[in-house]
């Protein structure tokens, strides 16, 4: 992996943390990417929502983007527009780069927290730029005082467009109340939107991963219940960007036979058997057993590249259609 | 255990799935009870929701009561009254029954399906007899002309003694859409009552426990995302209603020496060894090491009886002071 | 369900927790069933290893069974013939009697806690009765001076007619520590016996379930950790035993379409709409949405029953070979 | 976070995926330690192995390490001491920067998986750099034709200094079955050395996490059940290396009131509010619900700066024994 980090504006910058490709797994070609606003009031942005939360998804296969967006303590007159025009250079450079980063067509999530979700929302509802799927942590949706500055409205612009939503939170939150996330799904609704939306019952605001290493000591902020909204969100964003391609079972091809099946399997059928020799007679010799119950046509070609690619697919045409 | 069956309407039937107390297990006198109302829209009352899910929170430890309410089917005429009354009459019941049955004060919870959910929520706003939490799956909350009978409005009896609760559906139900469930929280916050939410993505309305067990066969109510709702219901239960105790954990008895010592530790306490050789001199004998490594004053009584309940709580009395 | 009760010796019984077939869990005929063998160091058999164990399968899908055995309480003389004889008589009648109580062929699992486990082990490995896959909680293996009664020797009986066997326990139980597990596991691949094995780091000798309802209020017998055993063992057995019918997943049909795609897709391709319309014409009406998108023609007939059982397979073969 | 290289020999190098201390995190001085070593039967060291193993510890809180050590790729005539000298030297400059890179004093697990678990373990026996606690994944222990390098004899050397292992793999890898795992368990039972051990009934030698993101797209490669050894093993080392600061929790020290304690609760005390009142007089002031309900004297301190170091702890002191 690599870390990168990218001025994109005056007191703005992305740090990325980045999976590269590699020879060994052939299986994946493009990584799905998350950006990730944290919370803090437009006043600071805070680390706890930031590196963490990225090195979590990293883990998960995600290329993870953090944004330090400008907040009033930056730039003392700054307006909403400062942290709205920040979120849309993200979004188009991330986008702008997404060859280079091996990020994936169309799976660019945004992850925002507290306030960096209230200017997540503004972003997904206001564009130009929008993620292709949403997550709010305890979001502040409606307005609040308790913010340094004020997005424009954010329920009012919903519409049909708005990506597809996860929103998660706690009823004891005394900041940004359920309301905020009730209201969100509400509309989404209306509009016929794709959300998914969990409120436990308990924990403090703030919580990110609400696991120690995120507590900064607060037992508050400990939970294990609330801990799940982490593994509820990879399983969504996996439902709406896709999974890695696993041959035979999620990449659309259909058969009893194939160059990944086990050699002892096409050594069992007559026809496999007599095309498989055909391309590959090494395979005719006496291997050991714990060799041919696990040794594919394509784990073997790729230790020992006798097929090109060509003939390698060619073959597997031919055993698909057995 | 014991199935019991009780009539409580000409076509009402209360169910009971009933753990009985024991001597081995004497820390429980009292177990937390749920009431289920199964769904069908009025017209029947769905096996799918009623045994299954109560053998579940039977096996959690739950007196589990299902009740068989009137609908269209059977009574051509029926109005709303009726299986309100029927719902009342269960409540007032299992609460008469309450010492006869071991159920814990204030342990009562009602959990209602689609359209028993509607009923569920009707009962716990008009009451009078409602319950000590409730707990809706894929409710009908709004008006709906899916429904063979119509409840008397329910959003607008919420109110400060609604009893907590713990809502859960999907959001591509297409015959109890989450805005019923969304409004009903919405509303929950407005009276500021405590509440619980989980709305997945993807799930047949009617999904029950969302298993093969429990899914006719139909693969669209399989789904082990959705599933979690029910361990997340057991745990948000346990919130509410507490747990079973646990000595020195969970009963409110705090000391570092205690009736629940392991005796290798009492022993190896000058103090603690003197108090409990007076009262139990037999531990005074050399045990085998695997004995003293598990036994306790309390598990040993137990099983010799050596002291009467008194005298073991005066000895647990002065272990707790050292 | 019902609970059935069943003398099969003077001083044995049988305890059946069973579900009984409904007419709606038409995709349900049979249950696995399991049958289990409380621990109590053959002086007593006991209820926590019972009942509680019973009713966490009965919730999962299983004809559940416990057998009291004889033990040197009931009969001051018992030699380990006693017991053994119980449990032959035990499995036999099981079996016996699969067809009333809907079990499965070859779908009967034994479970033993502690003792318990050291006489389901002597069984499964000397017969003539065996169960058809079989699970070891803590179990007493190898020869122990702590057991009333000892069984003929199991290690030197396994062999490959051993059934398929799920071993669990913690490092630090002194009553049965984990070389009981290992030297059984060994055996078993020696002979190519399949297996799984937990050994937990932590957990009291007899925990049961490890939870709250099962520890008698000793807070060494509560550990989450520990208690993930039950849903290994739910997920182990359903791959040995198998699962319940899910159309079109579990139960060998291939197709694009056939009576279980719902009514929306198939009215989409005009050669199923035409074939479906032949059958049930009444889907031709102007069916509001919310049905469309999920009733199917065998969710249909079921309620309405148009078609014959033949008539629906007629059209179901059709379906799949489109 | 940052990521560092460190050549340690002339075919071995260490990466680092390290965090950093920041202030906002201040519960957090120190991290523990792991250090992977990736299987490849000592040809090669597999990429598989190493940095998705790495960033997934990463995300739990640990300075993770993987080490390419030296192959017979690198070296034609290399023997087991080639590598065994890099495991040494690996461990030696982890320890010597400890302070350097907060990593915790005692705190350093060694990771191996296959060819790596056979160093792991031979390292851990061998010595005289010992890792604090060992995990071993399907691991190689007893002799093996297929591994290009044999370690001395693993078996022989365990004794009381082993460090407490993990264990785990499945019952049909072929390539090193369970029989390494068992024998390895046994010898450390015999040794009195804490363990855990999970052998899954299913999965493909070499699954490192069991999930796509690791599967070179082979389907054997994924599974769920499998999958389960990360969390598994995470919570195995928090139990063995601890688990970060949780105020009032985990830091040994008890008491009704302290620093942590909300000020809404220490308003409700009269002597904690004279106390409270006398170091931080602004509390007086009416401070808005949302902020009395979870702000405590840390963190307001935290943000304002207004009592020394000193003095604060003197504050929570003085709660502590009210």
């Amino acid at each position: 992996m690599r870390i990168i980090k990218k001025k994109i504006g005056e007191y703005a910058e992305l740090t990325g943390y980045l999976h590269e490709l590699n020879d060994e797994t052939d299986n994946i070609k493009e990584y799905p990417a998350i950006l990730i606003f944290p919370g803090g009031g437009f006043r600071t942005c805070s680390f706890l929502e930031s590196e963490p939360i990225a090195l979590a998804y990293l883990a998960e296969g995600y290329q993870a983007f953090t944004l330090k967006y400008t907040t009033v303590t930056d730039k003392e007159n700054a307006t909403i527009e400062d942290p709205m025009t920040d979120a849309q250079k993200a979004l188009e450079w991330i986008r702008d780069c997404r060859e280079e980063y091996c990020i994936g067509k169309e799976q660019l999530a945004l992850l925002g927290f507290s306030g960096g979700a209230h200017l997540a929302a503004a972003t997904a509802t206001h564009g130009p730029q929008r993620p292709d799927v949403l997550l709010l942590g305890y979001p502040g949706i409606l307005h609040s005082e308790l913010r340094a500055l004020e997005c424009p409205d954010i329920i009012e612009c919903i519409d049909e467009k708005t990506p597809p939503t996860f929103l998660f939170g706690t009823r004891d939150d005394k900041v940004t109340p359920p309301k905020h996330i009730l209201v969100f799904a509400q509309c989404l609704e209306q509009k016929n939107v794709e959300f998914e939306v969990h409120i436990f019952r308990k924990g403090e605001h703030g919580f990110s991963l609400a696991k120690p290493l995120t507590s900064v000591g607060d037992k508050n902020r400990v939970n294990p219940d609330v801990a799940q909204w982490f593994q509820l969100s990879v399983r969504w964003l996996k439902e709406m960007l896709g999974e890695f391609t696993v041959y035979g079972v999620n990449d659309g091809r259909i058969g009893k036979y194939s160059i990944d099946t086990r050699v002892c399997e096409l050594l069992e059928s007559p026809e496999a058997k007599e095309l498989v020799l055909t391309y590959l007679p090494m395979l005719s010799e006496e291997l050991p057993v714990f060799i041919k119950d696990w040794i594919t046509p394509r784990i073997l070609n790729k230790n020992q590249k006798s097929l090109s690619q060509e003939k390698l697919e060619e073959l597997d045409q031919k055993l698909l259609t057995l």
